[in-house]
């Protein structure tokens, strides 16, 4: 646990923003996959900062395979994996070194741990999420040879939301916003923060699509409860919602109710899921995140003495991490989807006997 | 994992809604404790089933406690305990034996274990529940000698809001209502509802207060984390939101980050928890439930046979599952914040120290 | 974990010697498997206390199934199974209310617990195996689809070892002894040490034949390293051999090594398992049991006040553990392989894609 | 699970022999701890081969740490460590590429996985060992701050049993010999077999002394069940035994009962584990090791086209594995015992308030 996720296929992560390096160990991978590297790498490249909208941080980002494959192909032994840190600037932080940064985890990591490792955040960095890019891009290899398809992108920042979804308009995009139209203003807005020294909330959207039915297992490992603890275990996410989210709290159960016929479901309210587990529909989900709490204003805060100060951060921040957040939740879902494919395989005598051939 | 909830205190839970019995083994806790089993009934009491708003199904929900427990100490061995079913009805049911009822786990289970099990729902019954509500009162006997409380009650009722927020109102409300002022037209949307033989979505909100700094295990077993995961996991659930929640994302830095002085925080749209970890603020939860999938309207769906068919369902069920939610969100929040309390001695030296008295 | 033994084919047990009842839920049970109620019955059978040289307590352990099977056959939801107590004789063990038993386990129970649950030895009495062979029976009929067969039987009573190995034999033996001529021996080396109010260690002999090959996962959920857990974590167990054993430590690389040939190994000194993985061969297990710890002559110790007293214990023990404990063996190396068995599904691209027919 | 050990204090390990690195993720070290980084390396080089007796492979096992530290105590997250591979000759190894070294898990990995890592026995080779010994050092660090100490040495060579135990000259001895007297006999063996091309088998004995009392979860985390898993789930291990051990089930109830006095108990034929809870006493095993499978005589097997072959070895290899088993064992002890501390801790309500001060 605490450092761990996943249960058959899992990954442990380990670094700071500001140490030596960030890794990860991805265990449980089915030996006999193809492990593309290249897509992996790309993978990391949606993620890194250094982007027109996010932190000027300068980090290439590129992952070290130290174990578990052989000759291209994965050997059913752990996959560690390793980025080493190129742009440790613990200088940029010498001045925040005793502030406990409003809204940021300085305050609750000193009070638990007893230490201040002032250095960019330390562990509770969103930094660590490359390692998650990493097992999630393994993840997706494996899905890929079932079929399973998990795209994303930016929904709304603040109040300005997308109105048509467009996967392939967002890779293209540098917010990775969903529809066209609409990424302008949501640009517009970024930039506006930006210059005000302040930061702006978002969202994400996240689809699996075609998705194999059966996913999930009751009663305290279901596909929704994973998805719900993953996204709001992101950094900075304050609501996650499933299919029809919030509206469904308000609609009639009449309307609510997705009807079935012989060749699927005519609505998906449901986002994807019954009872937990996947129903063959798309799995829907939106993700918000707040605001970065790291802006460039006066602040009232502590130091780690208790003393009541005002101060001003510097450095390099993204204006809305939702943007960068979107790779992430991907990551999160294709991880997810792939311990409950593993984990299946085992739950009904059919399975496990197509699966050893009696 | 599969059907157990939580790593040092945790609970595995058996039992369908219409077989012999259901239970729960209750694991890791403490040596020492006080059981009061009249407050683990009462509790169950808010659960159960044949209230003025909810299933007429008739349950005494008597809990019978089988071991863990010496002269009404914990001994610190497993507290197995069971409820029999008394109304098992399964005759209620025959006429949806081969049917899927739209937006029910039915269709999921009998994809996913190649088994219609027709009785109620089976495993998928929001019935498992009461067991999570027998966890969820030996968890807040233990919060309770450190101060914790919990507390909860019913938000919205379809687009009907709470306005003011009373906890012990709440307590005497027909449907946990939580604003005087504003339960009657709540009640009269369930009753018009119940009439058109149609169901409701509504909300809960849940508070932890007197919290204790330091709970949550970055980076994958955090606070936030796990309720994400222990409420979207509950029957009906699409939506789950901490401190500001969607509101979050369309916020500015400036605005949401949460001042800090000497005593404290000065705002709170944190929710009471930093990257995972609890910061001392209350912890507030909304969650949302969508309308109970079971109404008594014409309704198309399919067969096991993959026939399309149309019906009309019978029995007794929940007109706003949102109702009897709210307790079950109280049971499962204190099941969290109770293992995170464990685990978190072990997390500094100097808390080993203090325990062993080194 | 605490009370949970497994992972994928896992189970959790409950209950004190003298409590009102024992159970266990039995989670990843695959559905759709033949739930052999008698046969489990006959396993329970085989364990439990009254027979000739064994405990004279009463029981007749009479196991009821509370969930997870519908018209027979499993669900894939946990099987919830229960066996009332009936012969609580708590009055048996008032004389030793505040004694601590010598190499029992009063001692350790109270000094962690804080607790003095003094009723015949309350969880960490032998009466919790019974959940155990539960669990076994079932993970038994999993392995019958399968083929592979688990025998078991007494090998030695102190220093008289079995010289030939009959299991059917051991079926009809009154101490399941593995050998026709031996057995007598062994019975009157077992009444002798009753007649003088003593007790005997002995060891049981475990085999798995029909193995299949790949069950184990390196590297610490091994097969080698499951049993030594399972085994050494039986009450009484002082030591565990696989194939070789101690004498391996003994023998010569050009000795020890097992040949392989076309159709298999010509030696088994591997005992089955290569690197924590099966090798086809049969699992080869001996279980070494201390003698019976509760003795009827008259021993030191201390009481619960730290009193140096001198006593004699009286009430109902077998003389010699062993005895029971191979049909308990039995149970746990059935888990095991069935747990691993489950895990395997997912260890290759190859079984995932026969599993789910890409 | 799979590739981690342990659950609070854990660690997870990846790495192959002949792969860029070998590494390892720990888990759950609480903050606040000096890690001393030359008293982890002064372990691993008790560990590493190119001593007299071991293997001649060359590598300096110089480990670095990663994350987790800083300035020189830990901050309560992971510490990753990683010790890059240097000498990979696996030229060394392209003679046996295709061939299965009998009692060696080339077999039981290829029919497993079907992917044959021919470097150097890949995963199931001994070198992962280093990773438990970083991971056993830093809990050693942690047990020393309770005064808890763990020693071990080289019990047997062949039939050749040490008489005397002594720790200190074990730490002097070329083979952590533990009789100063007996060693040289012991030596002789070794180099008798290493002449002839064999191997030897032997076996290793570990003490906890100053032991805390109270250490061991039942009923499936038992002190004595984690050790007989952990010491089993060693390379080439065929039995463990605790204290008595398999002298242990011949000897009388009267005989190995424990007497117990006010200052502890008499005699240990327990192992300081009672009912799986530490008593207090030492903690005393023995671990048999197999003779090391790798040989240079000539030997029948088959090749992976099922071929049935005769081939003679090449290579490095330890003649008796015992040997630098020794400092492995101790550091299995270590992250249990460790692990069983931090666990120990939330058992009682009177552990959690002295934690929290309440």
């Amino acid at each position: 646990m605490l450092n761990k996720f996943g249960e058959l296929f899992s990954f442990s992560t380990f670094g700071e923003s500001h140490g030596k390096a960030i890794g990860v160990i991805i265990d449980g991978v089915p030996a006999g996959l193809k492990i593309d590297e290249e897509f992996i790498q790309s993978e990391l490249d949606r993620r890194k900062p250094g982007g027109k909208y996010t932190s000027k941080r300068n980090e290439s980002d590129k992952v070290e395979f130290l174990s578990g494959i052989f000759e291209g192909i994965s050997t059913g032994t752990p996959i560690g994996a390793m980025i080493y840190n190129q742009d440790q600037k613990s200088k940029d932080y010498t001045n925040i070194k005793d502030v406990f940064r409003p809204s940021h985890g300085d305050f609750t990591y000193f009070n638990k741990y007893g230490i201040r490792d002032y250095r960019g955040g330390g562990r509770s960095s969103a930094r660590e999420t490359a390692s998650r890019v990493i097992a999630g891009g393994v993840a997706k290899l494996i899905l890929k040879e079932f079929g399973i398809k998990i795209q994303s992108g930016l929904y709304s920042v603040s109040d300005i939301l997308s109105e048509n979804i467009d996967f392939d308009f967002a890779k293209t995009s540098d917010i990775y916003g969903l529809d066209e139209k609409i990424e302008k203003k949501q640009i517009e807005k970024i930039e506006e923060a930006r210059k005000s020294h302040d930061s702006l909330g978002g969202s994400v959207l996240i689809k699996a699509s075609n998705m194999i039915k059966n996913l999930g297992e009751p009663m305290y490992y279901k596909l929704d409860g994973l998805i719900g603890e993953a996204m709001m275990g992101l950094n900075g996410v304050k609501a996650v919602e499933i299919g029809s989210g919030i509206n469904g709290s308000k609609m009639l159960g009449s309307i609510h109710n997705d009807p079935i016929r012989k060749d699927g479901f005519t609505s998906n309210n449901s986002g994807g899921i019954l009872a937990g587990i996947s129903n063959g529909e798309d799995v829907d989900i939106i993700v918000h995140f707040k605001p970065t709490p790291s802006i460039f204003k006066e602040q009232s805060t502590i130091d780690s003495h208790n003393n009541e100060i005002d101060f001003k951060l510097k450095g390099r921040h993204d204006p809305c991490i939702a943007i960068r957040g979107s790779i992430v939740c991907e990551s999160m879902l294709a991880s997810i989807l792939c311990d409950l494919l593993l984990i299946n395989t085992s739950r009904t005598m059919k399975n496990l006997i197509n699966c050893y051939g009696v």
